[in-house]
């Protein structure tokens, strides 16, 4: 409602949308733990907690992954100052492909555990990812285009280097999706390393202030 | 809590009530992933997947009709100034409905997984969404009546667009739930069909600047 | 945060216990619906959703008894000012036994689909449920001993009724659950009988202003 | 978005991180709940309930451990002004592990119930928490290194006593995780025993006015 009197009719604040992404983000990260099963046999339980060495991977990966979204999310609606119903329809798409991500991440480590289907698994995992990455582009060169969506103070460098971020995510998932044809294990070890990729700084970004927002800290 | 001092004594600041409402939104659409099952033989995988479409399609068709609801949801609140008991107790009531679909969707999958039940389940389905434009005709018949409880800057046209919303739906939906008694893949597809029908601006609103709020932006 | 400078040492703002707990409630009430599973045989699916009755009635009641619950949860925060370290942990196993009564509905649920064990699933059920009420009873009494987190502007009537509401839901529940053990269903009726009761106005309220907010409207 | 106008580049207010997180707090408690399974045989329900026991109590210790953590990871973030890259990477790596304890949680109650494999459960859960333990560290030394990310007002003596508990958590989880090879039952007891002892006040905190805001009321 805050600031609701400088929209114009069509448009909406968007902390309501916010509030209601991150929830949705939380509730998707939270539910993966489900899709791991405990061992049924006890007997060995050691040995039935090691073999579900595939479920706490694709877990991990999945949780750090849908983790990098969130912050990317923020970043995109921390440039935004007002949505318009198409804006509400792509994040409510964007929102149904990140919660059938819990889906993709089981069916992957499923087929890691029976040894079977692991091409079809990863491709089906990447294509989900792939997902996720298109919508971020289609909302942020929409708004981008819209402009009057944007927040009044943006830097155009700024704006630029998010989108090449997008894009690259876009590049990257295709990459590691098309080499899981070839190579399974390759494929996921590619879409995972996007993981260190995106939390580290890119260099590109460094020159410009508006863009520093975006680096990681040099460690202790 | 805020201009709470402004309220009499059984009416509350309807803030809580709307985060509550989000919450339960966001985790609804967020189990609906939990109605899919992983194939269990990842042998032949990608047939394992694909046979799955019935519940990728009622994933995604009942995620956006509840992301619809959320939209509508807040239009409403939005011009609600204060809740008392009955407004709290039927809103309790909705939010059952709402959580309960996804419920209603896993039986739809299953049915036309199966090919067996197809009509039952796509009434049972209908009879829930129609449960839930029900409720929204209510609580909104009862604020505009009771006329206390709304913003005090309302315009009587908006209220009135909002009511013939709300109709409309309770009219759609009834028409694919019975639709589905005859056919069930054509009832699927009209409740399906409210879905761009309720994003897209509908010609009758734009005469008033009130009313301007629910259209949705012209594409770029 | 706010006004956390007023508050001592060992005192903090409720807000943020009031936003946790909000979102245990609100996911408690939305996970009941993973309870009810589809029926497995959809050849006749209209006898299949039919049988679930038990498990629909479950749900309905334990959601409306939850809802119930959130809104005495707000009632009672929104009259204190400040927690200490044992009300949060009080209120930690306050939320322990509200995670825990979808477990407590589905037994409920799944002894009468079957038939068995119907004694012992409605005292389980009332049981849950006397342990919400037994520990609402005991925060209120040690808040209202205690004295200095209460907010200042209280009255005094105002917090005897509010002590008398919680006090009654000990009895009322403890005779439902000793009933069950005679008659099954008479006690989950006296225990489903709590919602209408609880949500209309208590004649003995009426004569206090500071009563009044919890006094329903009159309908239409 | 408050207080941003402070934040350099690299920085971010945590508010947005601290919700989220309670988010993934709240729904893993929750879901230990959906790790218990009603009684497939409701013939002899109040044996089917009754031997349930591990479960019971696996889910009530793990709850009040999150629920603790939860409280510590606010006292954490009370004392954080800004947070940079790698404070957000480190606290989504907690949030994964916290979101992994349900499925700890469950393997614990299953070796348990069916009585083989207990050391290897309790040295598995015990290592589930000795994880979040190291991470809070690891989180909070670095903070505190970095010290631009602290609140300006904080008491050198108060990061000391937070800084104190967090290893004490390391030793206290250690000692009972290594405790579990040699006696599971003692080594649930002693990871158990942290909960009472950690909403209890310990006493060299007592000395600084500072350190007063974690201790525990006098009880009434």
């Amino acid at each position: 409602a805050t600031g609701s009197g400088r929209l114009s009719g069509a448009e909406r604040d968007p902390a309501r949308l916010v509030t209601f992404s991150d929830a949705v983000f939380a509730i998707a990260v939270t539910l993966l733990i489900l899709q791991i099963r405990p061992p049924q046999d006890t007997r060995d339980l050691l040995h039935g907690l090691t073999s579900l060495w595939p479920s706490y991977l694709a877990y991990a990966v999945t949780f750090l992954l849908i983790g990098q979204m969130w912050v990317n999310h923020h970043v995109m609606f921390d440039h935004i100052r007002a949505v318009d119903r198409l804006v509400l329809f792509l994040n409510t798409v964007l929102l149904m492909v990140i919660a059938f991500l819990p889906f993709a991440s089981s069916v992957l480590a499923a087929a890691f555990e029976s040894g079977h289907g692991r091409q079809s698994a990863v491709v089906f995992y990447g294509i989900a990812f792939e997902a996720v990455a298109a919508l971020f582009n289609v909302i942020w060169e929409y708004v981008r285009r819209g402009r009057h969506l944007l927040q009044q103070a943006v830097d155009t460098d700024d704006l630029s280097a998010i989108g090449r971020r997008y894009r690259l995510a876009l590049v990257w998932i295709a990459v590691g999706t098309a080499l899981g044809i070839l190579h399974p294990v390759a494929g996921v070890v590619v879409i995972a390393a996007f993981i260190p990729a995106y939390w580290l700084p890119i260099g590109g970004e460094a020159s410009s202030a508006g863009r520093v927002r975006d680096r990681g800290p040099t460690p202790p």
